[in-house]
């Protein structure tokens, strides 16, 4: 037999049917190129941890080995443990929501909360409704259990409830079984924008009435700049959201440590999920946060954050409209994400390895969609680039984007603009672009 | 509607088939009972991590801190960072593997390795073989994915080949599809016994003509007592075999950091699976353990566990032989583990509750079983207890064991012996008792 090296897998009809649906992004091998310190990375959802005085967390470790080394080195519970989640507790009543810590399932990050609830509620072929574009991570999630995505348009003030409404009812006349609405209502990754407060009382009303649960991702709440956003969902329906939350932004992602709060019955289940994919969150991450929160001003140091978010997110705006203001962009009010609209004859996808090759990288907008919408925008990121890098790589982004239009008004046509060949859906980025 | 509390789930009728397969050990409340100080537990399955000096964490934690701060509170990679995957090559080097740290993925804990693996290749009702008896945490996962587990035969010397054989015919000659044989060769959990090198070459023989693939789970390998186990399985045989580690054991479970050994190209699935669950591993654990490895004496501190538990293991045996002399069980190399027969007429379930009021725990046979199977036996632990504890422990079980064989003796019959009502399966223990 010849050896074709990798392609050549002796297990290739061994695997489960849903392994069909994990694939590598396209995009991949760019990306790599654009971790390159000379490229302007407008692409990756790092939050900036350099912001964090490592005192404050090496304080935290130093009196968590001392008072409680060997629980924090041990296995812990599948739930979390009871005084983190006591703390999750007063960090969600900052967004209006009240409830038991009982509640609280701490997890693997929140993307394994995601992953969990899927597991929990999703057969092949059931129907998600998501927000159109919504979270690349999501999106593999629920392809990774065969879901069927089906997005919802949104505008600047977030999901529109006429067209979900439109949606389930057509839906539900074809006989599909929709399981969960995934939205995230604050400061939208990747589109950055905010669902009005009558939008969300709507949204769960109509949710409600038609019997579809709401999973409300919120990794973002806190990292307002103006003002806060209007409270969480769940503040007002304790059984039909599950509430999704996580430390990766608010303090660091290298703990792996987010959490859901869950309805008491599917709290229950997911705790069983939770301990049959990892036995437990990690106990040490979980005792060091707890230590960071009883002891140290993190609010204060969200207020940091807020700060130096903020004036990335003004350098970012500025920028597009100083260099490229025939486009339109949303506005965020807080998190790490602009969502840019090019011209319709340009394709994002296919623009890529000429923005790499001017030294700046994005996510095209294709990443964020299930069924291959998103080739006329790109997802611009604030929060890891200094401003003056930021006002580098949007200048250098015009460049590419003035470019390619004058071609195309010079030859016409979309022949100059052939994307890299697709396959079925956008399969994963690497993590940290996410 | 009246109010039937958490009895009363409104999506219960939205969950996906797979949650059917989750479920609670009954026993659960009762470990939690036993997890009072006065009872002597032998029923956990936690390391010792008291016998980890806490300086040799904390040195490394400020170094990683000093060093790489930002980077350890980071977004990883998928797969793991470079220099971990780099260690555990060398700690795999120990049980005679060689190959790539490119194919090394690191997961959340070794219990993620197996959800990963299950994921990638089971649909449901495809069979996994497993000893007989097996690991707790890997039947719930196989139970998670609707795989259908079919015991194997084993003794003294392990998993027995011409059983395995026998299986795989009948299995093939009902058309059923087998995916893969997973086995603990060393220091097995539960049931104590190590795999001899010449099985372990039949049994690859065998796997390898009927195209299944082998999940070689070796948690406890380095723990040995006396002399080191037969090399890893995957040291000879490199597109057979998922080899799957862990720190938990011989560093410490807080940080959930294991790992798989994967061919090429499940490996690449594997990271796009493990992207999908959790984006990345935890980098602050990884980073951590790599500074541990460079720095410290870390396989004097593995002869330090090693002396410890091995004391353990004689007091248990001897314990044993003291105060139940008319039992059977396995003699243990290494690990944590002791398999005891009881006889026939004694049911080990029925008893549990019965030890925990003498103030004793263990783990009930029938947890490692998913066919019903175990009445007749339990499984000791003696990682956690002091040597002086294990002797109570036992003395309190003979106390227990003989107490029944008492009443049965003088009543007849198995009725003084009916076990609490079970449920399809055994249900999840609480992760301390794995």
């Amino acid at each position: 037999m010849t050896n074709q090296g990798t392609n050549l897998d002796p297990w290739y009809d061994s695997y489960a049917d849903r392994t069909a649906g994990l694939s590598a992004s396209e995009v991949r091998a760019l990306f790599a190129v654009a971790s390159r310190p000379e490229v302007v990375s407008l692409a990756g959802g790092m939050p900036y941890v350099s912001a964090l005085p490592k005192e404050m967390v090496l304080g935290s470790i130093e009196k968590v080995m001392h008072a409680n080394g060997p629980m924090a080195l041990q296995y812990g519970s599948g739930q979390g443990t009871p005084a983190i989640r006591e703390h999750i507790m007063q960090i969600m009543a900052l967004e209006g929501i009240r409830g038991s810590a009982d509640n609280v399932v701490v997890t693997t990050g929140s993307q394994q909360a995601l992953d969990l609830v899927t597991r929990l509620f999703i057969n092949p072929g059931d129907v998600v409704l998501a927000e159109s574009p919504s979270y690349v991570g999501a999106l593999g999630v629920f392809r990774a259990y065969q879901a069927d995505v089906v997005h919802v348009a949104m505008d600047d003030e977030g999901l529109v409830p006429e067209s979900l409404r439109e949606t389930i009812v057509a839906l539900e006349a074809a006989g599909r079984p929709i399981k969960f609405l995934y939205t995230i209502p604050n400061f939208h990754n990747p589109a950055g924008v905010t669902l009005t407060w009558a939008r969300r009382l709507e949204i769960l009303d109509i949710c409600r009435s038609h019997g579809i649960l709401v999973l409300e991702d919120n990794p973002y709440g806190l990292l307002y700049f103006d003002q806060p956003a209007p409270q969480a969902m769940r503040s007002v329906d304790d059984e039909g959201v599950i509430y999704l939350g996580s430390f990766s932004k608010t303090l660091a992602p290298g703990f792996r440590v987010g959490w859901a709060l869950a309805p008491h019955a599917i709290r229950e289940k997911l705790i069983l999920a939770n301990e049959s994919a990892t036995l437990a969150p990690n106990s040490f991450g979980q005792y060091v946060i707890t230590e960071y929160l009883d002891q140290t001003d993190w609010k204060g140091q969200i207020d940091t954050f807020r700060g130096i978010y903020s004036e990335r997110r003004d350098a970012m705006l500025s920028a597009l409209g100083e260099y490229l203001p025939s486009l339109t962009w949303t506005r965020p009010d807080g998190g790490f994400f602009v969502w840019v609209t090019l011209p319709d004859e340009l394709d994002s996808k296919a623009m890529l390895p000429r923005a790499v090759k001017e030294l700046v990288a994005y996510t095209p907008g294709t990443a964020f969609f299930s069924d291959g919408q998103g080739r006329s925008n790109i997802r611009l990121s604030f929060c890891y680039p200094t401003p003056e890098s930021i006002r580098l790589g949007v200048s250098r982004l015009a460049t590419v984007i003035n470019g390619e239009i004058d071609l195309l008004r010079t030859f016409g046509g979309a022949s100059m603009m052939q994307s890299i060949p697709t396959r079925s859906g956008v399969g994963n980025p690497p993590p940290n672009i996410l």
